[in-house]
């Protein structure tokens, strides 16, 4: 394991996409998203990816220069077309014009489709809150490796959902999860490191409960959260992400880029209903009421969102723990692209 | 256990309702819900509720001739103060509201405070369905009997959240639970049944494991469900269902009715996205394939909302079964009321 601070990290990520021919702004801004997945402890969706999403730049399925458009607008809607533009630019475009719409109507709507892998969704509803409306984030991945509540073989990908409320001097409020017991990435961490996995997270090709973090790349699966009621978000990812917004469904066979996500966000704003200050006022004191109440043995009453603040505090001051294995590859990237690493 | 036909439960329901000075049509909508609800196997929302309404209008929580009031309204959002008028009324105005709005604009929101309970949530969302848009429900309920993730007290209620998706061909998909691991009427049917509980529902008021179904009157608490991830959505449902509307927290000291509920309601029209013919007929394709799924020995691939159907086409035909307790409490009821049963 390796640590590096998070500003060099970025400093290298920007660098990385820019040499590919992504334009400053934008290789910027993904570096920036990918370091603050890895700041939050969502290391599955974090640097992990400097390479991954330039294996897609290399083979064509990220367009670094294509511009995403709205093909179809209301004043409280809008369906746009990512063009295989990177996920984050058509995810935080998405994002910027719901919360516009919200403030203007009260609510709003927007879809994606075209849409390459967009990150750790949580970055978007969050950067939603902190301008004072609540967003919520429906997104399928466009790849089968989740069973379903009951199932026996691969159905849906691990389709995440989000959720962030805007709170006044409270602590970000963030819902940010795959429907999945874990994220994939989170396996994709456990290889990386050379550790077994929990025997709950999937099964092996056979259907066998497994420990196996590999068992999942040879035929096996991962199973739903919550048994049935998480199932039942599973599938909810998957009508308003992939079949609400023309994106690409698990059980499509057409050929497509890996990990195509169709993005659904619903933005809406407090002053249409009881009030931004009354509701901040309320949020406050609701989550104060939470963490005061009395815990099992051993264990805290945590409010969502706050593990992932609390672990960027302290990575931003210690920096960001990297796996030998993701390092060694960003190292032979860079080689690759003929960058001198500095962190 | 007794088994009476549908609609001569309706009857009596509206009979029940009417005679404690309900107008004809408000009685026979909310004794239609209910029934609704029992023929689905909603038993815990269903005829059990003839009785325990009749108590919330005679201690004067429910208003039989109150009228709901927008306070507050743009094209796309509206807020209702229920005056404590019954939660059907409330919540079938709010959805109504909700989908004319969204059929007009793309997306609509509805926020609705100072209302009773709402009974089954999933009537109004599958309504809106069948309308042609999607429905989302938050809904807080205004009472503490479910603790945190992590949690040794009762922090909430348990916080239903429903959704709702048009389809063509293939029946209703609707979910539609509580955030908890069962909705307290469940536990209440146990009790009417004289039957233990699956231990991974509650704990008893010393935070114990339990099968009794009765250790939650007695100062026990549910647990939510799916970890940290069902938790997720208890709380999220109070921000929205709750704090978004004004309505009655679970923490909140001021004396309220039982089981109050804060309802928030988002409605989109697919029209404004990938068109509504486009999502049928890709919903339909999905669900289908999602039936073929190859499941686990012994058990089926399911669709959302796919068990009440069929327990509804077998209970319209085959009558709906009630408890020896519970139907004894309504025929002490109609007694007093002076009601002959004819079922």
């Amino acid at each position: 394991m390796f640590i590096f601070q998070a500003k060099n990290l970025e400093k290298l990520g920007t660098e990385i996409f820019r040499v590919q021919g992504m334009p400053l702004e934008r290789a910027k801004f993904i570096a920036k998203t990918l370091i603050e997945a890895s700041l939050t402890g969502h290391d599955s969706h974090g640097v992990y990816y400097f390479v991954r999403y330039s294996e897609r730049i290399r083979d064509g399925s990220i367009d670094p220069l294509a511009k995403p458009r709205i093909i179809k607008e209301t004043a409280s809607t809008a369906l746009i077309d990512g063009h295989w533009a990177p996920g984050q630019i058509i995810a935080m475009d998405a994002v910027k014009n719901a919360v516009e719409k919200a403030k203007m109507h009260g609510i709003s709507a927007v879809g994606c489709f075209r849409c390459n892998h967009i990150g750790r969704v949580g970055y978007y509803t969050n950067w939603a809150a902190a301008q004072g409306v609540v967003a919520l984030m429906f997104v399928n991945v466009g790849n089968q490796n989740v069973t379903i509540f009951n199932g026996m073989e691969r159905a849906f990908g691990t389709n995440p959902f989000s959720a962030a409320v805007p709170t006044g001097n409270f602590k970000p409020f963030l819902i940010d999860y795959a429907t999945s017991v874990v994220a994939d990435g989170k396996i994709n961490v456990a290889r990386s490191k050379g550790e077994k996995i929990p025997t709950h997270w999937s099964r092996n090709k056979k259907g066998e409960i497994t420990d196996d973090p590999y068992a999942i790349k040879e035929g096996g699966w991962l199973l739903p959260f919550g048994e049935h009621k998480g199932y039942c978000l599973q599938i909810l990812m998957e009508l308003l992400g992939a079949i609400m917004t023309g994106s690409r469904s698990g059980f499509d066979e057409e050929e497509m880029p890996p990990s195509t996500n169709g993005v659904f966000v619903i933005a809406f704003d407090p002053e249409a209903f009881v009030g931004l200050d009354a509701f901040l006022k309320r949020t406050d004191d609701l989550l104060q009421k939470v963490k005061k109440i009395k815990p099992e043995p051993g264990k805290r009453a945590l409010i969502p969102g706050e593990p992932e603040w609390e672990t960027r505090e302290k990575r931003l001051k210690k920096g960001i723990p990297i796996p030998e294995d993701t390092w060694n590859q960003i190292l032979e990237l860079a080689d690759v692209l003929g960058i001198e690493v500095h962190v």
